[in-house]
């Protein structure tokens, strides 16, 4: 019989005070089990025998021992007992055959956390873009989802640069920004903000490096692991990634016209303890789809409601070619209890400034930023200065202006294309591809006939020299194995015109293969058939 | 009885797809409850008979049970049952009370995730700085741990930038950097590094937006809630902020003359399994303690043969003053395959910049560029493209040259003073004060008598102008209340000599105050006593 004391060790060490009872049981046997003092099958005493030693309640050892068979330590198997369960982890193998073996390595696969083996795993889901006949130079890549270089301010910025420079202000480029932002850029961003009815106070704003960095500190200061966050579906890869990885449970709602299908986002809130609500109200990515008037209303009727905050990402919703603008979440009546609206100019302007906001309820921005001084203290402080330059000097309207116009022009050429080359394939009578027409952004999005996979698509895509991006990876689970998410701002009309032409070239060898692979099937099926018939 | 098919609902959900059956029954308990449908006292069915009714094993119940008990929903009584929790949580309260409340605002402070909490509670314990007689600008403060503007080279990067700007090189300035980081700054890096014997090749690099994201890199991409880290003791307060925000077990180990106690260190590898070692070899923060050659090449050993990784921090190795510099422990024998060693120019150069490295083993460092990835995609280019430039034209040597020059000389003076003011200062035969003699970088650290504390001597010194870092703050739980930081580095020789003058006073002042405290204490008990024998 093992002496249960002396595995256990049950004096309290100072670095285990206050921490529970079963905890510090749970952590012992894991110590054991884990640094192979315990093989596996050693028989574990029964509830009744180890409280009994260690002079505890049956049900603290009951927790013990439930949380170490969740952890895959010990196995429990009735009228038998409880034994260590035979441990495949590398780690204790490894560790057991190398126990003062000084050579060195460690099993790195054994040792990354759950969100690291989480985000891999995502991440492993993006297709690999295969070598392809097509030159690297000739390939017309309509995955990407950020402004290219030709539109960048350069010469402004240059400008801007070149004067805080002669006016002595490089010292303030290079020291730590205040953690809520550079003073100059905060107020720039109010008034930015107060011309789309969002009104910031000093307390309820905070610049962050960026709309990746805003989703983490939402995420840090209110998501625990285990937690429920209802977003659309689909929704931003990005942001999927974030929830998925500190293991919150996404509660996914479909995407109707004009918005979120209310009545399942109103189940959704009745059924669970939500969170946070996540959504991007204007020309959402991937689908472009924007949210009306109504349906922002009525999310924000039933999260005061159910009292669940709101993260609203309005990371492009300045590239706006036709309709009318809508009022951001935070504005409507209701909103500035509840609404985190996160902005930035990275799709719009230039993403090398890795430069956003957060504008929230001032406890909760308390809390954010909080986050963000354990993250990295402040943002850097040249890139706010510059922007914060740019936009003083009214800039960035004219800019907007511009590229609006440009834009727009280009999706126009995109959808005048998919019409002229696609809009006549046809396959059992459905169209090939469907598409739809943003009022603005960044993205068009388009679908397959069911049963149709854009990653099959996409390898006929290759072959001609076009890319995109697969649907499937901005659905939280199963599901938009038939959809492609087109950018078209990267282009201009001439390049998007061949990219769609080849596009529609593929499509066809697609739908031809899919022929051919059904009627031979068919012909199996018959033989088959026959064969039976026969025997 | 209740219908609890019909409260669980145990048909599974396309969401809970792959879910484990007990998180999925945890699940819809914890939802019935905190929504308020199984009110407090509500008797739950057994084990045998929920395993029964939902065709499940009865472990996986015990599992849910178990996890339920914890999360302080459920009570089990041996011998009475289980039943639903009181919910003293604000959150329910509220939301009961306000279930189709259409009035606003949400109670924050129910919201907050326990990372948030953690990190609040952690930075509460700071000092606030009252208001004192003396004006603020009058104030001498030795609490900083930064270097002030006075030696940032703004007039070179102010040149930098116009010749980079006259060489049409804004345009760089404003592109995404590549996640891992500029090219050219990758380039500077490794030979910065390369002169301390450190190679680091294209995959085991990562340029990182300053030391706080380093940690939290590291921390994501290997540390579950739960899991152990070994650290020195005192250690660095953001380090700590980062380790237990994230719910991490923090062990710490005691500083000795020449690095960590090694046979603390040694059992604690052996009594858990420790996921990573946090240390600073170089001028630590907050002592500046630096660690021997014998101590770095005793601790890879320990770490090789258990299998832990290391994350050796110098934020500041380049500030040293005299005495020889020691090898990066990434450099020494077996250092390759488990140290990520983190740099940064932020203290012996600029700030503002935030920019850093780290260095680590490839497969490792593919982990935490994903992880990146997810926090912020990539860093601000403007400020690695100005770095870059600034190292390739030697700069950053001339100015290493000079600075440690200054800073040993404001060392040198604050030792002098601390000498000349408090060296002859005692109480009860021991010296009121004792401090260290750092090698180099930012601190000294100092020590009052047993028994009293920094805190209190704190409120002395704002009366008379001064300021310092309380040691408790450095300390994971109960500790460190006699020690206090002082940064050197930030006054010049006179204005450091002044402070340290009123810190004698202040000095003066508390021990007199803690002698009548303690006549009076005294006085009152022989008075007691007297009373005691009249009586």
């Amino acid at each position: 019989m093992l002496d249960w004391l002396d595995i256990l060790q049950p004096n309290e060490s100072p670095s285990e005070k206050g921490e529970p009872l079963y905890c510090q049981i749970r952590n012992r046997f894991k110590d054991a089990i884990e640094l192979g003092r315990l093989p596996a099958q050693t028989k574990l005493p029964t509830n009744r025998e180890l409280a009994a030693l260690l002079r505890v309640d049956r049900s603290t050892v009951s927790r013990a021992y439930a949380e170490l068979i969740e952890a895959g330590l010990i196995d429990s198997h009735v009228g038998r007992g409880t034994y260590v369960k035979e441990q495949k982890s590398p780690t204790v193998e490894h560790y057991q055959k190398n126990l003062k073996n000084p050579s060195g390595g460690i099993d790195w696969t054994a040792n990354f956390s759950r969100a690291s083996q989480m985000t891999s795993a995502l991440l492993s889901r993006e297709p690999v873009f295969t070598d392809s006949n097509i030159a690297a130079e000739q390939m017309i890549s309509f995955a990407g989802g950020i402004p290219t270089e030709e539109f960048y301010p350069h010469e402004q910025f240059e400008k801007i640069l070149s004067d805080l420079v002669k006016a002595g202000r490089a010292v303030d480029m290079f020291s730590y920004s205040p953690a809520i932002g550079h003073p100059h850029l905060i107020a720039q961003v109010q008034k930015h903000l107060a011309q789309q009815g969002v009104h910031a106070s000093d307390d309820e704003i905070l610049i962050v490096s960026g709309s990746q960095q805003g989703i983490s500190l939402v995420c840090d200061t209110l998501l625990d692991a285990g937690d429920t966050v209802v977003l659309e579906e689909p929704s931003y890869f990005w942001a999927i990634c974030n929830f998925q990885a500190r293991q919150a449970r996404c509660h996914t709602v479909p995407l109707v016209d004009g918005g979120m299908d209310m009545a399942l986002f109103e189940r959704a809130l009745q059924q669970k303890q939500v969170k946070l609500v996540y959504t991007m109200p204007n020309f959402q990515n991937p689908t472009g789809a924007s949210m009306s008037l109504d349906c922002r209303n009525q999310i924000i009727k039933l999260c005061n409601q159910y009292q669940v905050p709101i993260l609203e990402d309005n990371f492009v919703g300045d590239l706006r070619y036709e309709g009318q603008s809508l009022p951001p979440m935070r504005a409507l009546p209701g909103g500035r209890e509840l609404v985190v609206h996160q902005g930035t100019f990275s799709k719009a302007l230039c993403p090398g400034l890795r430069l956003g906001w957060l504008v929230g309820p001032a406890p909760l921005m308390e809390r954010i930023r909080l986050a963000k001084r354990t993250l990295d203290l402040s943002t850097s402080s040249i890139a706010q200065i510059v922007l914060a330059e740019y936009l003083e000097k009214g800039l960035y309207k004219e800019h907007l202006e511009r590229v609006r116009l440009i834009y727009k022009s280009r999706r126009d050429a995109m959808i005048g294309a998919l019409q002229k080359y696609i809009g006549h394939q046809f396959f059992a009578g459905a169209p090939q591809l469907t598409w739809s027409v943003p009022e603005g952004g960044l993205f068009l999005w388009a679908r397959l006939p069911d049963g149709f996979s854009s990653r099959e698509l996409l390898r006929f895509a290759q072959e001609q020299g076009v890319r995109f991006s697969v649907g499937d990876l901005f659905f939280c689970e199963k599901g938009g194995s038939q959809f492609l998410r087109l950018c078209f701002i990267q282009q201009n009309e001439k390049t998007i015109e061949e990219g769609v032409h080849r596009l529609a070239q593929a499509l066809s060898h697609y739908f031809d293969a899919v022929t051919v692979r059904r009627a031979k099937s068919f012909e199996g099926a018959v033989l088959r058939h026959a064969e039976n018939i026969l025997i």
